[in-house]
Protein backbone atom coordinates (compact mmCIF):
# COMPACT_ATOMS: atom_id res chain seq x y z
CA UNK A 1 0.00 0.00 0.00
CA UNK A 2 0.91 3.88 -0.35
CA UNK A 3 0.51 5.48 3.01
CA UNK A 4 0.44 8.87 3.51
CA UNK A 5 1.72 11.16 6.74
CA UNK A 6 0.67 14.76 6.96
CA UNK A 7 2.43 16.80 9.16
CA UNK A 8 5.72 15.04 10.59
CA UNK A 9 6.00 16.21 13.68
CA UNK A 10 5.94 13.91 17.33
CA UNK A 11 2.84 11.98 16.04
CA UNK A 12 2.70 11.61 12.67
CA UNK A 13 6.44 11.00 12.51
CA UNK A 14 6.04 8.58 15.01
CA UNK A 15 3.69 6.78 12.43
CA UNK A 16 6.19 7.23 9.26
CA UNK A 17 9.18 5.70 11.54
CA UNK A 18 6.84 2.58 12.60
CA UNK A 19 5.52 2.25 8.89
CA UNK A 20 8.81 1.92 7.31
CA UNK A 21 10.57 0.28 10.47
CA UNK A 22 7.69 -2.60 10.70
CA UNK A 23 6.39 -2.96 7.00
CA UNK A 24 7.06 -2.95 3.15
CA UNK A 25 4.56 0.62 2.38
CA UNK A 26 5.14 2.88 0.38
CA UNK A 27 5.30 6.41 3.08
CA UNK A 28 4.69 9.66 1.70
CA UNK A 29 5.22 12.52 3.71
CA UNK A 30 3.92 15.97 3.75
CA UNK A 31 4.90 18.92 6.02
CA UNK A 32 4.80 22.60 5.98
CA UNK A 33 8.23 22.99 7.49
CA UNK A 34 11.07 21.98 4.53
CA UNK A 35 13.01 21.24 8.04
CA UNK A 36 10.39 18.24 8.82
CA UNK A 37 10.35 17.13 5.45
CA UNK A 38 14.05 16.61 5.38
CA UNK A 39 14.89 14.91 8.83
CA UNK A 40 12.20 12.69 7.58
CA UNK A 41 14.15 11.83 4.36
CA UNK A 42 17.45 11.74 6.23
CA UNK A 43 16.08 9.65 8.86
CA UNK A 44 14.50 7.08 6.23
CA UNK A 45 10.64 7.55 7.37
CA UNK A 46 9.28 8.60 4.33
CA UNK A 47 10.09 7.55 1.27
CA UNK A 48 8.75 10.80 -1.34
CA UNK A 49 6.28 13.68 -0.82
CA UNK A 50 2.50 14.28 -0.99
CA UNK A 51 2.10 16.85 -3.48
CA UNK A 52 -1.19 16.87 -5.63
CA UNK A 53 0.28 14.40 -8.76
CA UNK A 54 1.15 12.19 -5.77
CA UNK A 55 -1.78 12.46 -3.60
CA UNK A 56 -3.41 9.97 -6.04
CA UNK A 57 -1.71 6.73 -4.88
CA UNK A 58 -2.47 6.97 -1.82
CA UNK A 59 -4.45 4.19 -0.07
CA UNK A 60 -4.29 5.63 3.55
CA UNK A 61 -3.21 8.87 4.70
CA UNK A 62 -2.85 10.06 8.27
CA UNK A 63 -2.92 13.37 8.85
CA UNK A 64 -1.63 14.90 12.38
CA UNK A 65 -1.95 18.37 12.22
CA UNK A 66 -3.93 21.00 14.75
CA UNK A 67 -7.31 20.80 13.92
CA UNK A 68 -7.84 23.39 11.75
CA UNK A 69 -5.27 22.68 9.52
CA UNK A 70 -6.03 19.17 9.28
CA UNK A 71 -9.57 20.20 7.56
CA UNK A 72 -7.95 22.87 5.55
CA UNK A 73 -5.60 20.30 4.26
CA UNK A 74 -8.85 17.91 4.03
CA UNK A 75 -10.43 20.34 2.13
CA UNK A 76 -7.38 21.24 -0.19
CA UNK A 77 -7.33 18.30 -1.58
CA UNK A 78 -11.25 16.68 -1.26
CA UNK A 79 -11.17 16.66 -5.45
CA UNK A 80 -7.60 14.61 -5.66
CA UNK A 81 -7.76 11.65 -2.89
CA UNK A 82 -8.94 8.47 -4.95
CA UNK A 83 -11.99 7.05 -4.21
CA UNK A 84 -10.98 4.26 -2.15
CA UNK A 85 -8.66 6.85 -0.03
CA UNK A 86 -9.29 5.89 3.57
CA UNK A 87 -8.03 8.86 5.69
CA UNK A 88 -7.81 9.04 9.67
CA UNK A 89 -6.88 12.34 11.54
CA UNK A 90 -4.75 12.20 14.93
CA UNK A 91 -6.40 15.13 16.70
CA UNK A 92 -7.59 15.30 20.02
CA UNK A 93 -11.49 16.28 19.97
CA UNK A 94 -13.37 14.31 17.44
CA UNK A 95 -17.08 16.24 17.06
CA UNK A 96 -15.92 19.54 14.76
CA UNK A 97 -13.34 17.50 12.60
CA UNK A 98 -15.73 13.97 11.77
CA UNK A 99 -18.71 16.40 11.69
CA UNK A 100 -16.86 18.64 8.82
CA UNK A 101 -14.65 15.82 7.00
CA UNK A 102 -17.59 13.27 6.78
CA UNK A 103 -19.47 15.71 4.27
CA UNK A 104 -17.00 16.73 2.04
CA UNK A 105 -15.52 13.42 2.23
CA UNK A 106 -19.36 12.14 1.27
CA UNK A 107 -19.43 14.59 -1.72
CA UNK A 108 -16.17 13.89 -3.11
CA UNK A 109 -16.21 9.81 -2.66
CA UNK A 110 -13.44 9.12 -0.33
CA UNK A 111 -13.27 8.18 3.03
CA UNK A 112 -12.89 10.04 6.77
CA UNK A 113 -12.32 8.08 9.70
CA UNK A 114 -11.77 10.19 12.72
CA UNK A 115 -8.80 8.99 14.59
CA UNK A 116 -7.20 9.54 18.18
CA UNK A 117 -4.02 7.66 18.57
CA UNK A 118 -3.56 7.39 22.99
CA UNK A 119 0.25 8.10 23.31
CA UNK A 120 2.05 11.12 23.12
CA UNK A 121 5.13 12.68 24.64
CA UNK A 122 5.21 15.52 26.53
CA UNK A 123 7.32 17.29 23.37
CA UNK A 124 6.70 18.02 19.99
CA UNK A 125 8.56 17.80 16.67
CA UNK A 126 9.98 15.25 14.54
CA UNK A 127 13.33 14.73 16.41
CA UNK A 128 11.18 13.22 19.24
CA UNK A 129 9.20 10.67 17.07
CA UNK A 130 9.90 7.17 17.59
CA UNK A 131 9.01 4.23 15.69
CA UNK A 132 7.82 2.21 19.11
CA UNK A 133 5.84 5.33 20.48
CA UNK A 134 2.33 3.25 19.87
CA UNK A 135 3.56 -0.04 20.53
CA UNK A 136 0.73 -1.65 22.66
CA UNK A 137 -1.20 2.28 22.46
CA UNK A 138 -4.72 2.39 22.20
CA UNK A 139 -6.00 3.78 18.94
CA UNK A 140 -9.78 5.33 18.73
CA UNK A 141 -11.54 5.46 15.62
CA UNK A 142 -14.88 7.25 14.99
CA UNK A 143 -16.09 6.27 11.69
CA UNK A 144 -18.91 7.14 9.73
CA UNK A 145 -22.11 4.96 10.43
CA UNK A 146 -21.95 4.06 6.47
CA UNK A 147 -18.14 2.68 6.76
CA UNK A 148 -17.37 -0.50 4.94
CA UNK A 149 -16.37 -3.49 7.36
CA UNK A 150 -13.73 -3.83 4.67
CA UNK A 151 -12.54 -0.25 4.77
CA UNK A 152 -12.63 -0.89 8.80
CA UNK A 153 -10.38 -3.74 8.85
CA UNK A 154 -8.09 -2.28 6.06
CA UNK A 155 -7.30 0.84 8.51
CA UNK A 156 -7.32 -2.26 11.43
CA UNK A 157 -4.32 -3.97 9.79
CA UNK A 158 -1.94 -0.61 9.45
CA UNK A 159 -2.90 0.30 12.76
CA UNK A 160 -1.54 -3.12 14.20
CA UNK A 161 1.51 -2.83 11.54
CA UNK A 162 2.09 0.32 13.70
CA UNK A 163 1.93 -0.57 16.87
CA UNK A 164 -1.34 -0.66 18.40
CA UNK A 165 -2.01 -3.56 20.50
CA UNK A 166 -6.10 -2.26 20.68
CA UNK A 167 -8.27 0.08 18.32
CA UNK A 168 -11.30 1.46 20.03
CA UNK A 169 -14.51 2.23 17.97
CA UNK A 170 -16.68 4.65 19.41
CA UNK A 171 -18.86 7.69 18.41
CA UNK A 172 -17.77 11.25 17.95
CA UNK A 173 -19.92 12.61 20.87
CA UNK A 174 -18.69 9.96 23.52
CA UNK A 175 -15.49 10.08 22.19
CA UNK A 176 -15.12 13.76 23.22
CA UNK A 177 -17.09 13.77 26.49
CA UNK A 178 -14.77 11.13 28.11
CA UNK A 179 -11.39 12.69 26.82
CA UNK A 180 -12.42 15.50 28.38
CA UNK A 181 -11.81 13.35 31.57
CA UNK A 182 -8.77 11.61 30.98
CA UNK A 183 -6.51 13.76 29.03
CA UNK A 184 -8.07 17.72 28.95
CA UNK A 185 -8.81 17.89 32.50
CA UNK A 186 -5.82 16.04 33.15
CA UNK A 187 -3.67 18.46 31.61
CA UNK A 188 -5.30 21.79 33.20
CA UNK A 189 -5.36 20.13 36.69
CA UNK A 190 -1.44 19.58 36.28
CA UNK A 191 -0.94 23.34 34.70
CA UNK A 192 -2.87 24.57 37.21
CA UNK A 193 -0.95 22.45 39.80
CA UNK A 194 2.69 24.20 39.26
CA UNK A 195 0.62 27.91 39.88
CA UNK A 196 0.78 27.58 43.81
CA UNK A 197 3.35 30.34 45.33
CA UNK A 198 5.59 26.94 47.13
CA UNK A 199 5.98 25.41 43.59
CA UNK A 200 8.96 26.72 43.01
CA UNK A 201 10.55 26.24 46.48
CA UNK A 202 9.94 22.53 46.97
CA UNK A 203 13.42 21.12 45.81
CA UNK A 204 14.30 18.08 47.56
CA UNK A 205 10.58 17.49 48.71
CA UNK A 206 9.65 16.21 46.01
CA UNK A 207 7.28 13.04 46.08
CA UNK A 208 6.44 10.70 43.50
CA UNK A 209 3.16 11.89 43.75
CA UNK A 210 3.92 15.51 42.98
CA UNK A 211 6.25 14.49 40.08
CA UNK A 212 2.95 12.35 38.26
CA UNK A 213 0.29 15.42 39.32
CA UNK A 214 2.54 17.22 37.37
CA UNK A 215 4.30 15.41 33.97
CA UNK A 216 1.81 17.03 32.07
CA UNK A 217 1.85 21.04 33.07
CA UNK A 218 4.29 21.53 30.34
CA UNK A 219 2.52 21.47 27.34
CA UNK A 220 2.21 22.94 23.58
CA UNK A 221 -0.72 26.11 24.58
CA UNK A 222 -1.23 26.32 20.92
CA UNK A 223 -2.54 23.02 20.29
CA UNK A 224 -3.89 22.82 23.55
CA UNK A 225 -6.13 25.72 23.61
CA UNK A 226 -7.24 25.02 20.08
CA UNK A 227 -8.33 21.62 21.18
CA UNK A 228 -9.97 22.36 24.67
CA UNK A 229 -12.14 25.26 22.54
CA UNK A 230 -13.13 23.02 20.51
CA UNK A 231 -14.29 20.74 24.02
CA UNK A 232 -14.74 23.61 25.78
CA UNK A 233 -18.73 22.34 26.70
CA UNK A 234 -17.15 18.78 28.26
CA UNK A 235 -13.92 20.06 29.93
CA UNK A 236 -15.80 23.37 31.37
CA UNK A 237 -17.99 20.33 32.72
CA UNK A 238 -14.89 18.45 34.30
CA UNK A 239 -13.04 21.37 35.68
CA UNK A 240 -16.39 22.65 37.44
CA UNK A 241 -16.88 19.46 38.81
CA UNK A 242 -13.39 18.61 40.06
CA UNK A 243 -13.57 22.37 41.64
CA UNK A 244 -16.90 21.22 43.59
CA UNK A 245 -15.48 18.32 44.85
CA UNK A 246 -12.22 19.70 45.93
CA UNK A 247 -14.20 22.65 47.68
CA UNK A 248 -15.85 19.57 49.37
CA UNK A 249 -12.52 19.18 51.36
CA UNK A 250 -11.44 22.09 52.03
CA UNK A 251 -14.92 22.73 53.38
CA UNK A 252 -14.25 19.70 55.55
CA UNK A 253 -10.44 20.92 56.38
CA UNK A 254 -11.91 24.30 57.76
CA UNK A 255 -14.67 22.95 59.52
CA UNK A 256 -12.35 20.58 61.20
CA UNK A 257 -14.61 17.34 60.71
CA UNK A 258 -12.78 14.58 60.52
CA UNK A 259 -15.51 12.14 59.71
CA UNK A 260 -17.12 14.15 57.17
CA UNK A 261 -13.00 14.22 55.24
CA UNK A 262 -13.09 10.81 55.96
CA UNK A 263 -15.61 9.71 54.39
CA UNK A 264 -14.83 11.97 51.34
CA UNK A 265 -11.20 10.21 51.04
CA UNK A 266 -12.71 7.13 51.40
CA UNK A 267 -15.58 7.44 48.73
CA UNK A 268 -12.75 8.76 46.19
CA UNK A 269 -10.29 5.46 47.03
CA UNK A 270 -13.32 3.40 46.40
CA UNK A 271 -13.88 4.53 43.42
CA UNK A 272 -10.33 4.36 42.37
CA UNK A 273 -10.39 0.56 43.61
CA UNK A 274 -13.78 -0.26 41.49
CA UNK A 275 -12.68 1.82 38.48
CA UNK A 276 -9.48 -0.50 38.83
CA UNK A 277 -11.24 -3.74 38.80
CA UNK B 1 24.20 -0.69 67.05
CA UNK B 2 20.98 -1.70 68.36
CA UNK B 3 18.06 -0.16 66.12
CA UNK B 4 14.69 -0.30 67.27
CA UNK B 5 11.84 0.15 64.42
CA UNK B 6 8.56 0.49 65.63
CA UNK B 7 5.46 -0.34 63.91
CA UNK B 8 6.06 -3.07 61.78
CA UNK B 9 3.68 -1.65 58.41
CA UNK B 10 5.20 -0.69 54.85
CA UNK B 11 7.33 2.06 56.04
CA UNK B 12 8.61 0.26 59.11
CA UNK B 13 9.17 -2.66 57.70
CA UNK B 14 10.99 -1.36 54.77
CA UNK B 15 13.04 -0.19 57.25
CA UNK B 16 13.94 -3.54 58.87
CA UNK B 17 14.21 -5.50 55.58
CA UNK B 18 16.95 -2.56 54.57
CA UNK B 19 19.14 -2.79 57.94
CA UNK B 20 19.17 -6.35 58.04
CA UNK B 21 19.58 -6.92 54.04
CA UNK B 22 22.40 -4.28 54.38
CA UNK B 23 24.25 -3.74 58.10
CA UNK B 24 25.16 -6.24 60.64
CA UNK B 25 23.01 -3.78 63.38
CA UNK B 26 20.58 -5.94 65.50
CA UNK B 27 17.19 -4.51 64.85
CA UNK B 28 14.59 -4.72 67.48
CA UNK B 29 10.79 -4.81 66.22
CA UNK B 30 7.42 -3.27 68.03
CA UNK B 31 4.03 -3.73 66.70
CA UNK B 32 0.54 -4.04 68.61
CA UNK B 33 -0.17 -6.64 65.89
CA UNK B 34 1.17 -9.96 66.49
CA UNK B 35 0.60 -11.04 62.72
CA UNK B 36 3.01 -8.17 61.75
CA UNK B 37 5.71 -9.15 64.75
CA UNK B 38 5.51 -12.92 63.73
CA UNK B 39 5.67 -12.27 59.88
CA UNK B 40 9.09 -9.76 60.57
CA UNK B 41 10.33 -12.69 62.37
CA UNK B 42 9.92 -15.29 59.63
CA UNK B 43 11.30 -13.05 57.04
CA UNK B 44 14.49 -12.54 59.20
CA UNK B 45 13.21 -8.70 59.53
CA UNK B 46 13.71 -8.22 62.89
CA UNK B 47 16.05 -10.07 65.96
CA UNK B 48 13.71 -9.70 68.35
CA UNK B 49 10.89 -7.44 69.96
CA UNK B 50 10.96 -4.24 72.03
CA UNK B 51 9.86 -4.20 75.03
CA UNK B 52 10.02 -2.43 78.42
CA UNK B 53 13.92 -4.53 79.18
CA UNK B 54 15.11 -4.08 75.58
CA UNK B 55 14.17 -0.94 74.51
CA UNK B 56 17.11 0.54 76.98
CA UNK B 57 19.20 -1.61 74.67
CA UNK B 58 18.72 0.66 71.31
CA UNK B 59 20.43 3.16 69.72
CA UNK B 60 18.49 4.75 67.38
CA UNK B 61 14.59 3.98 66.86
CA UNK B 62 12.38 4.37 63.74
CA UNK B 63 9.07 5.03 65.23
CA UNK B 64 6.78 4.39 61.98
CA UNK B 65 3.21 4.72 63.52
CA UNK B 66 0.08 7.44 62.87
CA UNK B 67 1.23 10.39 64.26
CA UNK B 68 -1.23 10.11 67.28
CA UNK B 69 0.15 6.78 68.00
CA UNK B 70 4.02 7.92 67.56
CA UNK B 71 3.46 10.34 70.60
CA UNK B 72 1.72 7.80 72.37
CA UNK B 73 4.76 5.46 72.06
CA UNK B 74 7.58 7.76 73.04
CA UNK B 75 5.44 9.06 76.05
CA UNK B 76 5.14 5.66 77.40
CA UNK B 77 8.63 4.32 77.00
CA UNK B 78 9.95 8.17 77.30
CA UNK B 79 11.62 7.09 81.28
CA UNK B 80 12.89 3.79 79.47
CA UNK B 81 15.13 5.14 76.85
CA UNK B 82 18.48 5.68 77.37
CA UNK B 83 20.08 8.85 77.46
CA UNK B 84 21.89 8.52 74.16
CA UNK B 85 19.25 7.02 72.41
CA UNK B 86 18.13 9.30 69.31
CA UNK B 87 14.47 8.72 67.96
CA UNK B 88 13.51 9.68 64.60
CA UNK B 89 9.47 9.22 63.73
CA UNK B 90 8.35 8.97 59.98
CA UNK B 91 5.24 10.86 60.56
CA UNK B 92 3.97 13.09 57.51
CA UNK B 93 3.89 15.89 59.51
CA UNK B 94 6.27 17.87 61.79
CA UNK B 95 4.99 20.65 63.67
CA UNK B 96 2.80 18.72 66.36
CA UNK B 97 5.02 15.97 66.17
CA UNK B 98 7.91 17.55 66.80
CA UNK B 99 6.30 20.56 69.20
CA UNK B 100 5.52 17.62 71.18
CA UNK B 101 8.34 15.25 71.36
CA UNK B 102 11.17 18.15 71.21
CA UNK B 103 9.64 18.74 75.17
CA UNK B 104 9.06 14.88 76.26
CA UNK B 105 12.80 14.09 74.97
CA UNK B 106 14.09 17.07 76.85
CA UNK B 107 12.63 16.39 79.70
CA UNK B 108 13.76 12.45 80.09
CA UNK B 109 17.08 13.13 78.81
CA UNK B 110 16.87 11.49 74.93
CA UNK B 111 16.82 13.02 71.37
CA UNK B 112 14.08 13.27 69.08
CA UNK B 113 14.26 13.93 65.70
CA UNK B 114 11.58 14.52 63.42
CA UNK B 115 11.36 12.73 60.40
CA UNK B 116 10.12 12.39 56.69
CA UNK B 117 11.18 9.66 54.50
CA UNK B 118 9.99 10.46 50.67
CA UNK B 119 9.07 7.06 49.58
CA UNK B 120 5.78 4.79 49.64
CA UNK B 121 3.57 2.69 47.75
CA UNK B 122 -0.15 3.32 47.23
CA UNK B 123 -0.12 -0.03 49.63
CA UNK B 124 0.23 -0.26 53.42
CA UNK B 125 1.30 -3.05 55.89
CA UNK B 126 4.40 -5.54 56.29
CA UNK B 127 3.70 -7.70 52.99
CA UNK B 128 4.55 -4.68 50.94
CA UNK B 129 7.41 -3.81 52.49
CA UNK B 130 10.51 -4.05 50.42
CA UNK B 131 14.45 -3.68 51.64
CA UNK B 132 15.13 -1.23 48.68
CA UNK B 133 12.22 1.00 49.06
CA UNK B 134 14.40 3.85 50.28
CA UNK B 135 17.12 3.08 47.87
CA UNK B 136 18.13 6.48 46.43
CA UNK B 137 15.13 8.65 48.05
CA UNK B 138 15.03 11.92 49.76
CA UNK B 139 14.98 11.55 53.96
CA UNK B 140 13.53 14.90 55.44
CA UNK B 141 14.76 15.42 59.21
CA UNK B 142 13.55 18.23 61.42
CA UNK B 143 16.25 18.32 64.23
CA UNK B 144 15.92 19.97 67.81
CA UNK B 145 18.00 23.45 67.57
CA UNK B 146 20.06 21.92 70.22
CA UNK B 147 21.05 18.79 68.07
CA UNK B 148 24.87 17.87 68.55
CA UNK B 149 26.47 17.04 65.41
CA UNK B 150 27.67 13.84 66.25
CA UNK B 151 23.97 12.90 66.99
CA UNK B 152 23.02 14.38 63.17
CA UNK B 153 25.91 12.31 61.58
CA UNK B 154 25.28 9.31 63.30
CA UNK B 155 21.53 9.21 62.06
CA UNK B 156 22.65 10.42 58.60
CA UNK B 157 24.94 7.03 58.64
CA UNK B 158 22.30 4.58 59.03
CA UNK B 159 19.83 6.57 56.66
CA UNK B 160 22.72 5.87 53.91
CA UNK B 161 23.09 2.32 55.12
CA UNK B 162 19.07 1.90 54.73
CA UNK B 163 19.72 3.74 50.96
CA UNK B 164 18.54 7.00 51.44
CA UNK B 165 21.48 9.25 48.85
CA UNK B 166 19.74 12.58 50.13
CA UNK B 167 19.30 13.67 53.78
CA UNK B 168 17.84 17.19 53.86
CA UNK B 169 17.49 19.21 57.53
CA UNK B 170 14.90 21.96 57.65
CA UNK B 171 12.22 22.97 60.18
CA UNK B 172 9.09 21.46 60.92
CA UNK B 173 7.45 24.62 60.05
CA UNK B 174 9.12 24.90 56.16
CA UNK B 175 8.80 20.98 55.78
CA UNK B 176 4.45 21.61 56.33
CA UNK B 177 4.54 24.27 53.90
CA UNK B 178 6.25 22.58 51.47
CA UNK B 179 4.60 18.96 51.82
CA UNK B 180 1.08 20.45 51.50
CA UNK B 181 2.14 21.11 48.32
CA UNK B 182 4.17 18.05 46.84
CA UNK B 183 2.77 15.26 48.65
CA UNK B 184 -0.67 16.22 50.57
CA UNK B 185 -2.37 18.24 47.56
CA UNK B 186 -1.69 15.37 45.20
CA UNK B 187 -3.54 12.75 47.27
CA UNK B 188 -6.57 15.16 47.63
CA UNK B 189 -6.67 15.89 43.65
CA UNK B 190 -6.02 12.36 42.89
CA UNK B 191 -8.98 11.19 45.35
CA UNK B 192 -11.24 13.87 44.05
CA UNK B 193 -10.65 13.40 40.12
CA UNK B 194 -12.12 9.84 40.33
CA UNK B 195 -15.80 11.55 41.34
CA UNK B 196 -16.06 12.52 37.92
CA UNK B 197 -19.30 10.94 36.77
CA UNK B 198 -17.08 9.78 33.62
CA UNK B 199 -14.99 8.29 35.78
CA UNK B 200 -16.53 4.84 35.69
CA UNK B 201 -17.05 4.77 32.11
CA UNK B 202 -13.51 5.92 30.32
CA UNK B 203 -12.22 2.02 30.22
CA UNK B 204 -10.42 1.66 26.78
CA UNK B 205 -9.60 5.56 26.56
CA UNK B 206 -7.28 5.83 29.33
CA UNK B 207 -4.00 7.88 28.72
CA UNK B 208 -0.98 7.87 30.60
CA UNK B 209 -2.20 11.37 31.94
CA UNK B 210 -5.22 9.91 33.58
CA UNK B 211 -3.23 7.23 35.04
CA UNK B 212 -0.78 9.36 36.52
CA UNK B 213 -3.24 12.06 37.82
CA UNK B 214 -5.33 9.24 39.38
CA UNK B 215 -2.57 7.04 40.77
CA UNK B 216 -2.70 8.00 44.66
CA UNK B 217 -6.62 8.49 44.70
CA UNK B 218 -6.24 4.59 46.47
CA UNK B 219 -5.31 6.45 49.89
CA UNK B 220 -5.50 5.32 53.55
CA UNK B 221 -8.62 7.51 54.70
CA UNK B 222 -7.51 7.27 58.28
CA UNK B 223 -3.96 7.81 58.08
CA UNK B 224 -4.33 10.74 55.94
CA UNK B 225 -7.05 12.20 57.73
CA UNK B 226 -5.10 12.55 60.75
CA UNK B 227 -2.26 13.88 58.61
CA UNK B 228 -4.53 16.14 56.61
CA UNK B 229 -6.06 17.56 59.97
CA UNK B 230 -2.39 18.24 61.30
CA UNK B 231 -1.72 20.32 58.29
CA UNK B 232 -4.78 21.91 57.87
CA UNK B 233 -3.95 25.61 57.71
CA UNK B 234 -1.18 24.43 54.78
CA UNK B 235 -3.45 22.14 53.13
CA UNK B 236 -6.43 24.13 52.81
CA UNK B 237 -4.15 27.03 50.96
CA UNK B 238 -2.97 24.42 48.66
CA UNK B 239 -6.50 23.51 48.01
CA UNK B 240 -8.27 27.13 47.49
CA UNK B 241 -5.19 28.24 45.56
CA UNK B 242 -5.53 25.52 43.48
CA UNK B 243 -9.56 26.24 43.10
CA UNK B 244 -8.65 29.70 42.28
CA UNK B 245 -6.73 28.72 39.10
CA UNK B 246 -8.41 26.13 38.09
CA UNK B 247 -11.90 28.42 38.20
CA UNK B 248 -9.85 30.65 35.55
CA UNK B 249 -8.88 28.17 33.02
CA UNK B 250 -13.19 27.98 33.57
CA UNK B 251 -13.91 31.08 32.81
CA UNK B 252 -11.53 31.18 30.22
CA UNK B 253 -13.69 28.53 28.18
CA UNK B 254 -16.99 29.81 29.10
CA UNK B 255 -16.28 33.12 27.84
CA UNK B 256 -15.05 31.45 24.38
CA UNK B 257 -11.27 33.54 25.20
CA UNK B 258 -8.99 32.02 23.31
CA UNK B 259 -6.22 34.91 24.14
CA UNK B 260 -6.63 34.21 27.58
CA UNK B 261 -6.33 30.47 27.98
CA UNK B 262 -3.44 30.34 25.95
CA UNK B 263 -2.11 32.80 28.52
CA UNK B 264 -2.67 30.60 31.14
CA UNK B 265 -1.40 27.66 29.76
CA UNK B 266 1.67 29.41 28.59
CA UNK B 267 1.97 30.46 32.21
CA UNK B 268 1.70 27.14 33.53
CA UNK B 269 3.71 25.66 30.93
CA UNK B 270 6.75 28.11 31.69
CA UNK B 271 6.79 27.71 35.42
CA UNK B 272 7.03 23.65 34.75
CA UNK B 273 10.04 24.24 33.02
CA UNK B 274 11.69 26.77 35.16
CA UNK B 275 10.90 24.61 37.92
CA UNK B 276 12.27 21.37 36.43
CA UNK B 277 15.68 23.76 35.59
Amino acid sequence: MVIGIVGLGLIGGSFAKALKSNTNHKVLGYDISQKAILESKLYNAIDGEIDENTVTECDIIFVALYPQATSDFIKMFADKFKKSCIIVDCGGIKRKICEECFKIAKDSGFTFIGGHPMAGRQYSGFKYAKDNLYKNAIMIITPPSDVKLEQLASVQKVLKEVGFSNIQITTPEEHDRIIAFTSQLAHVVSNAYVKSPNATVHKGFSAGSYKDLTRVARLNENMWTELFLENSDNLIFEIDTLIANLKEYSDALKEKDSDKLKALLKDGSDRKKQIDK
